[in-house]
């Protein structure tokens, strides 16, 4: 067993585990690549965080920091082997106080635990990705991680006070605080959000909880074109409304939709679809609903479906689930790549997809976040695609898409971060001047380049 | 002349001063420190600045940022002498796009001016320091400016998508984008966010607006103690409600403000003051208004007055412009920190100034935005303090205020910024581990130290 292994094992004892099924377990993350790590720190606090970095740094060994382990872009996967260090098991709610608006929790904690903690007593934390379930704290601090609601109510980021980071040589950096503004110094809370383990391992997060809104509503509504679904977006928020979420959806989307609902739901000619969220005071929702009602009919919907009560919001919030299942049940699968538009392009980004549709043959589904224009872009792809005849057209359309989004002011990524899927494509999107100031910082926080190597081509 | 101005001079031409009157007009800020430049670069454009610092560097030439020149905290006081670039005439609002939620805006122009612009096309600016008439969105971006909004809207950083800045080598680097989500690598947006011109020179903006919230309403209330005050702001949130701002106000600023406005807005027997701002949907805000009322009415507000209309909501906020006016009419000059702590604290604070101001005979105000716990804490010394017998124990106050509100889990600074003012309490209130890391940005951003040189200790 290697030397660093054994001081590992002598200075942390049970936490280390060399077993293939640990290391196995902690190869990869949702993403198809994976590597095994040589060695797992399953942590249980801060301290036991610190003392496997220092050893790692003495030995200059390569350290993947790793959450849940439920990213998209291989984030966490140990391309150089190593060691893992993983803060799953960091779970406890150190204290929810809504008195001061905060929430401390370590990096393991799920989101949807702080979420049903912070509901019990009233309040609300807003970031939501759809992973929520089973995805941390800090790997969603990590990835600065969106969701639906970020329209209202912002990414990840908004709501992170002050963290608690192992840095590369092992010490604990304690930065921000539990303030809901602090203009001390350079801000490295933000710094480390969205930074993906490349600068450091947050171990624990105060984060910004707010009032829970009392009352929610929604609605989904159908369109003849897509064109008029996207027009209906714009129309909304310059109507002078600001939903926490409207999400659409494109016409092969509804198409899929449609045979594997079985039911009425979709109107069979819908070719565009969008969802509304709305949240705040009873009164208010209910007449601003009346109000997005209006503006939808006027919009040219052919149906308006609204949703009162928490149960029927939550049966619209179902069929949203239902249309990313109803592409897996067409027997193909999505390679979903989350890219974003400025919002006005939404037209010509699902125009965009179908003209390579019909150019390649492979189906584009796109749906998402329209309100920020982080639309879920789906390239269908046939399981198991790893024949060279169907992965190089998939991957050259990839491409494409990547190179269309940044000629059109877009991002690559909105919520998934770079990894290691997007790294290729990194480079050309952020130039030069940002990718030497990528060096810079990387160099200044990890200057043996031991965190996470391998990712966002910066080694 | 020296070398390095001629050289300015032939690169740059006309936009280089080296008049007395316009370095004395760069010397300094609101703050009482000054020190004159021996060039001033008033740029027109963002080449100008980068040929500027390129200039700069290769002479290693002090290089101080300017915009505005309205800070607290001396941050543009160009300590080491050198050049001065001011951003202040690059003033155009490049692009305004409700469609894609967009403002782009060159470094100089005024934030109340694209507050404006947007009020227009019915879309808003939320961030709104106190400053916003005659600081420049450069400015804020700097320092991370806030404002009473940001209980509800956030502070600067988070309308702040993309950014152009001109780097200690003069290279000119584009970061983040616009769209309303990216996660493209490290966050060097918000990073430069807050940074002081310490890490680069922000030309241009790219700032998320939002549609305008179509009605306001608000409400201000006293109380017989301040204590009820500072539970009438835990009792509104805690009800579900999120303001737009809640501001509180102490005893001696009520007693000054009552002296000074010679009218009965303020009962005799108040001795805590709170100001509510909310907005939404017009019926939102009307029945919001009544629900806040009741809260209020049962944390024993003694009066409680509404106002509806848009003129009777800037009558309250010129009320709370009133409160600042009539410190100053008390004869006595205001020190005005600008200290974060939780929001539980506001009582544990108010009473720690007043037994502060018992021991030393120095009155100390307290008034601000209590809703996120940035209290503005006004030490009341004598006109033109600079005699030591005053100078000394007012120091000393500011001292033991700074040390408490560390120990308690506060910011020292939550508007203003570090600066000069703030930089002797710095370290104390990061710790060492922070430190380092902000030298190590500097170190990696600006390694030859010739931005903004002498502030936030440093170097």
């Amino acid at each position: 067993m290697a030397d660093w292994i054994e001081e590992l094992q002598r200075e942390l004892g049970d936490c280390v585990h060399t077993d293939t099924p640990t290391l196995e377990a902690h190869a990869g993350d949702k993403w198809h690549a994976a590597h095994l790590p040589e060695a797992v720190v399953l942590a249980t606090c801060t301290a036991q965080v610190s003392a496997a970095m220092k050893v790692a740094a003495k030995h200059r060994i390569p350290v993947t920091p790793r959450g849940a382990g439920v990213g998209y872009v291989g984030g966490c996967v140990p391309v150089r082997g190593g060691l893992v260090i993983s803060t799953a098991p960091m779970q406890r709610i150190v204290e929810l106080n809504p008195a001061d608006g905060v929430a401390v929790v370590e990096a393991g904690v799920l989101t949807a635990d702080l979420q049903e903690a912070c509901a019990r007593v009233g309040w609300f934390y807003p970031p939501d990705p759809a992973s929520r379930k089973e995805s941390s704290i800090g790997g969603n601090i990590a990835t600065n991680a969106g969701g639906p609601r970020c329209l209202k109510y912002g990414v990840t980021r908004s709501y992170v006070l002050g963290l608690e980071v192992v840095l590369a040589d092992g010490r604990i950096l304690t930065c921000g605080g539990r303030t809901h503004k602090n203009k001390q110094g350079f801000d490295l809370t933000g710094l480390f959000c969205g930074s993906e383990g490349m600068l450091g391992i947050i171990t624990k997060a105060t984060l910004r909880i707010i009032p829970a809104p009392p009352a929610r509503a929604a609605l989904h509504a159908s369109f003849p074109r897509f064109a008029l679904a996207a027009q209906a977006v714009q129309n909304i928020l310059q109507g002078g409304h600001l939903p926490c979420a409207i999400e659409i959806t494109d016409a092969y989307t509804l198409t899929a939709a449609r045979a594997y609902l079985q039911n009425e739901v979709l109107p069979a000619d819908a070719q565009g679809h969008i969802i509304v969220e709305i949240d705040g005071q009873a009164d208010a929702v209910a007449t601003e609903l009346q109000s997005i009602t209006r503006i939808l009919h006027n919009t040219g919907a052919t149906t308006i479906c609204p949703a009162c009560t928490e149960d029927e919001v939550e049966q619209i919030w179902q069929l949203r689930r239902e249309f990313s299942y109803s592409l897996k049940a067409t027997g193909l699968t999505k390679l979903n790549e989350d890219i974003v538009i400025p919002r006005s392009q939404l037209v010509q980004l699902v125009e965009f997809c179908e003209s390579m549709q019909q150019e390649t043959g492979i189906p584009v589904a796109c749906f998402g976040h329209s309100g920020d224009g982080n639309i879920h872009t789906n390239i269908m792809v046939p399981k198991d695609a790893q024949g060279k005849d169907i992965r190089e057209p998939a991957d050259a359309l990839v491409h494409r898409l990547f190179r269309w989004v940044t000629e059109h002011g877009g991002s690559i990524t909105g919520e998934h971060g770079i990894g290691l899927a997007k790294a290729p494509w990194f480079p050309a999107a952020i130039g030069d001047t940002a990718m030497d100031a990528h060096r810079a910082l990387k160099q200044a926080l990890d200057p043996l380049h031991i965190l996470n190597p391998g990712k966002m081509s910066l080694d």
